[in-house]
Parts: C-alpha cells; sequence; structure tokens
C-alpha cells in the first residue's frame, strides 16, 4: 500500500531518514516535525500548516506506541487510517503548494515498525515491565497519569527516540493534551534536547467538542452529551476572567455544570441518554502541574478535564452510534489555559 | 581557577557548546567524546589517545553526576582534582602535537554544574526520588546494580544529557566498568543516539590492578591484597582457554584464589592484614549479562567481579595507608572478556 507515489517521502527505518536529515542541514533548510499515532484529524493538519509555515520542511510520524496503553486500556481498537492518512498528508500539501513560497511542504512521513522503535526487548506496558524507558516524575503521576500510570513513560519514552531520530529544530505537539505537552516540554529541557517545543491551539468543532481521534467511537447521542466537558470549562472560564482566582469558586462553577447534566441524562430512558464519569477537574499551575488553592493572576493556571463516556445502555433502530455500534468506552479530555489577568 | 589560558576551550553551559559543535559540522571535523567524573588517570588519558586518533576533536567531560551515587555512597569522598587534571590533559595535548598532523587534539572540555546538568529539579538519589531519569532494565537491576540500586538509572541519565549536548561523533568507555558499557549500548541502540560506542582495554598498572580513581585511598597494603581480584580472574581465565566452559569449573578456579588469599591475611595480625568481602564474580553472556551455565565458545563472556576492601583495623607508624588514612572502604571492580574460541 506505500508502493504508490506520494509528494513526501515515506521512511520505514532510520539510516535513510538520518541520511536525508543530514542533506536538510547541509541544505541549510529547517525542518519541523509533528508526531501522531495516525488517524489523522484537524487538529494535526492544523499543526502540520504551523510547522510548514515555520519550516522549508515537515515531517510527520505515523506510530502507534505500544508502551503509552496499558495492559488493559485500547491499544488495539485505536483507529488505524493509513489510506486515509496519507490522503490527508497530500491535500494539505496541495493546499499548501497553492501558497507557493510562503510555506514549507510536508516532505516526509516516518512509519516505523515496532522493531526500529523497539529493537531489543519487545515493548512492554506493565508497570514494572523491563525495557529502556524515559520517566518525568512527578508530573506523570498526576491527573491522566493517576488513571493510566504506564501512559506518559510510554510517551517520553517513544518521543525520546522519534526527537533523536529526526533532529528538527522544531516540533509541534496540539494544546488539547496539556499535561503531554508540559511532560514533553520537560523533558527536552531536563535532557538538553536540541529541538524547540511548539505547542498550537486545541481545534474544536463548531459546537466546541476538541477534535480527537478517538471521537469516530461517540456517536450522535454521546457526541451531544460529551460537549459537557467543554462547557462545563467554559463555565469555570467565566469566573476567572470575572476576577475571581479561588478554586472552590472556579471548580463549582465546572461541577455544577456537569453535576446538572448528567441529573437530566439520568432522568431519561436508557434508548434515550448517555452517562458518563468524570475523571477530574483539574486547576494546577502551567509548569508543576500541581493543584493550586489560590491561581495567582500574574501566571495564570491549567485547567483541565476528564470524562469517560460510558457504552450506550439501548440503542435505538437506525442510530448513529459511531464506529464499535456505542459499546466502546470513550474517555474525552479537554483544558483551557487561563492566560496571566496583568 | 579557569581563567588562565588552556589549549582547550572550557565550556560550562550549553548554549556556546552547540555553537562551537555546529561550526565543526560545518567544517567537516569530526568530534570524540570522553565521559569523566574527573580524578583523571592513565585509563582516562588513553581513551582521549584513541578518540584523538579517530577524531580531528575531541571533548573530555568532567562531571561528578550525583544522581549514581546512592544515599550512602560515596559521593562526598570521590576525588575532585580539576587542577591537575587539568594538567594531564595540556600534557596529553603536548604529546599529541608531537604526533603532528596524525592525530587529533583535545579541543573542549565540558565542565558543567550540576543547575545545567539537573536544571529543574535538585538531583535526587532515592530510589523512588522525583526527577527525569533514563532507565535500561533488566540490565540494571544485575551485579553492580544489586548493591547500587540507582546507579546505572543515574549512569544512563547524566549519558543520555550529555550525548545531546556533546552530540560527538563517537564516544569512549573504558572496559574496566564493563557493565556500564553495555548498559550504554543497549541505551544508545534503544533510543537511536547518533553516536557510536567504543569500548577502550582496561588500563592496568604493572602489577595488573585495573586503574580507578578510587585506587587512591587504598594504600600500599590494601593496593597489594586487592590485587586478588584479578589474579582469580585470571585463574579462571585459564580454565577457559584450556577449553572447559561450565560455570562451575571457570568460577571454582576464581574463588580458590579469593578464598585462598582472605584465610591467609585472616591469619596475619591486625596491623599487618587487609580483609575483603567478595561481592560477586559473575560469568555472563556479553550482550544481557544474564548469568552463564555454560560458555557458548562461538560467543563467550563476560568474567566480572566485585570485592569491597574494608578499613584497615590498624596502621603502623609511618605506613602509607592512602588517601582518607585506610579509613575510606574501597570498592573494586575488574572483568576480563572471554573472547569467542572459534
Amino acid at each position: 500500500m506505500r508502493s504508490s507515489q506520494h509528494s513526501f517521502q515515506v521512511f520505514r527505518d532510520v539510516p535513510p531518514l538520518r541520511q536525508w536529515r543530514r542533506q536538510l542541514l547541509l541544505d541549510r533548510k529547517t525542518l519541523g516535525f509533528v508526531p501522531t499515532m495516525g488517524a489523522l484529524h484537524e487538529g494535526h493538519l492544523s499543526l502540520m500548516r504551523q510547522a510548514a509555515a515555520e519550516n522549508t520542511d515537515v515531517i510527520v510520524s505515523i506510530y502507534v506506541n505500544p508502551t503509552q496503553f496499558g495492559v488493559n486500556e485500547d491499544l488495539s481498537s485505536y483507529p488505524r487510517t493509513w489510506d486515509s492518512d496519507v490522503a490527508k498528508i497530500e491535500q494539505l500539501n496541495t493546499e499548501l503548494a497553492a501558497q507557493g513560497a510562503h510555506t514549507g511542504r510536508v516532505t516526509a512521513v516516518l512509519a516505523p515498525t515496532s522493531k526500529v522503535m523497539y529493537p531489543i526487548l519487545p515493548p512492554s506496558s506493565e508497570v514494572d515491565g523491563d525495557g529502556s524507558f524515559v520517566t518525568i516524575m512527578p508530573i506523570s503521576r498526576k491527573l491522566e497519569g493517576a488513571s493510566r500510570p504506564v501512559f506518559f513513560r510510554g510517551v517520553a519514552t517513544v518521543c525520546m527516540k522519534l526527537f533523536n531520530i529526526v533532529t528538527a529544530d522544531r516540533a509541534y505537539f496540539g494544546q488539547k493534551d496539556v499535561q503531554q505537552t508540559v511532560v514533553i516540554k520537560r523533558m527536552v529541557k531536563d535532557f538538553h534536547i536540541d529541538t524547540d517545543i511548539l505547542i498550537g491551539d486545541t481545534v474544536r468543532e463548531n459546537d466546541g467538542l476538541a477534535m480527537s481521534s478517538r471521537n469516530v467511537y461517540l456517536g450522535k447521542r454521546r457526541r451531544a452529551v460529551g460537549l459537557v466537558l467543554f462547557n462545563a470549562m467554559k463555565a469555570a472560564e467565566e469566573v476567572y476572567n470575572s476576577g475571581k482566582y479561588s478554586r472552590s469558586d472556579i471548580l463549582d462553577a465546572a461541577n455544577r455544570v456537569t453535576s446538572q447534566v448528567l441529573s437530566e441524562q439520568q432522568a431519561l430512558a436508557p434508548s434515550q441518554r448517555a452517562l458518563y464519569e468524570v475523571h477530574y477537574i483539574s486547576l494546577a499551575d502551567p509548569d508543576s502541574m500541581d493543584e493550586l488553592d489560590v491561581v495567582d493572576p500574574s501566571k495564570g493556571a491549567i485547567l483541565s478535564g476528564a470524562i469517560k463516556m460510558t457504552p450506550l445502555e439501548e440503542s435505538t433502530l437506525g442510530e448513529d452510534c459511531g464506529l464499535g455500534d456505542g459499546k466502546v468506552p470513550v474517555r474525552l479530555i479537554d483544558n483551557l489555559i487561563f492566560k496571566p489577568h496583568m
């Protein structure tokens, strides 16, 4: 499936990529890097556009990294969509070409095998599993890490490998995975990785739902109810923007929204409702992600949250229940950056 | 103390080093890297000579890395000898200059502060301490790692940082720390670090004692007795070279030597003897360092050992007891590579 001609090179292994990278360096070109797990959506494309605007060349990696999925997590159900990913990059390159010399292009895709990424031992997802890992503590234990203990170890490990392989001038991550951006920025600083980390705004659907590769599993009903997380955060943001900085003032506003919507849903019939569990709503320091009692308005904060949309209890005839027929639980995360108020 | 003129540049921070490195690259020069903790001896100089023979430029790092010392280990007593280290490198450069264009030179020394090496959190030596770490398992649990649980985590972490800062073409490590060489080679492979790892032979005193920065603590009496480790390993090597490949045949020969010498010492008066504890004598696979029941002669093995020279019980008037007056326990390690027999 990779034999056809693309407007970019496809690398499956490291040595040819290094040769290509070295030539870019000698030609004084610049390289932007967008790491992905495929299943590309407008959020990824937005990062690629930003990378193309700031570099002559962009490389996109597509690799579903096993070590960031826990043993009971959704590695097997993570969408794998090579052909449509390629089509989306081609379409983006056409769009970029129309802009002429003002912007770079996606000139390479790195789609490594697991043997390339984990050459010695098979990748382990066990908390105490053997392997070569990067750990960034204590931040990796918090929030997303609390329910997914190997997640950030897997992310940091695979990103260290990818950064070493690609040696980009700049790498682009989405604001949506805010804790990931904090972990990666810390890793880059602590390990003196010579790549600048840039964060692209969360791309949202028209109604505000943050784009995610997992959204295809939602279906219409859970998609509508899942918007509760964004709405709860907007309510909290209003409180912050009104000049109230205490944790309780800010988080109460969010929790009121999630409680009220859940009550409304619970009152409906099983064939009409979509239920969810709130995993957390956090108000944290932007550097350490330590929870805050009061926001320092000169520093701002990160408001982030996670909810799990549980499987539909009953579906109605002809209902659009999404990929997996409404039976796959879908964890949604989102966040807003509270910018400094002075 | 660093204001005087040297034949090499001294870097204390990363940005000027990166600029220097980039210029080497554009000038098509090659860079060899010798990481050290200072207290330079002939073993280090031998690595620098090898690096100079294979590269136009050599950079030596001098940094006593706190995260590889356990909380109760000898970080505070580790020798720090900047002036004599500089003098030794100067002398080496004079020697290399006499060889003219046939060899490179030490053109840079990296002597970073701990704030540069650990910019965010203070470096932790606790097993469960927070920080950004590289772990290479299971090999880091074995042998040296069994008695020093944070050791290889500290080594891998600081080497990852140094490799990223220096981006050398080649890095040089001494065979004496054989498990370290296996850990580093594995890290470089697993994380796709673009630096070749080269191993220099163990440099020994005339009688065979492996050179080590810690030997200055031995004094005359413990130094003489400490040779037991090398002699035990030579006895085992003879068995291997005679064509016997079973673990018991090989290790029995080594254990006979360590037992006999210890008995002899125990029979002496406290003012005459030097005692030791054998930590391990290991016969292991060269890649995994898994213990072997039988050596595959087509693959060979690593024979390695560690003993602790305990403090002298009594000294005699005018006796050379070494730095610390014979009161510092000194752990000695050594190894021999059993080369394939076909």
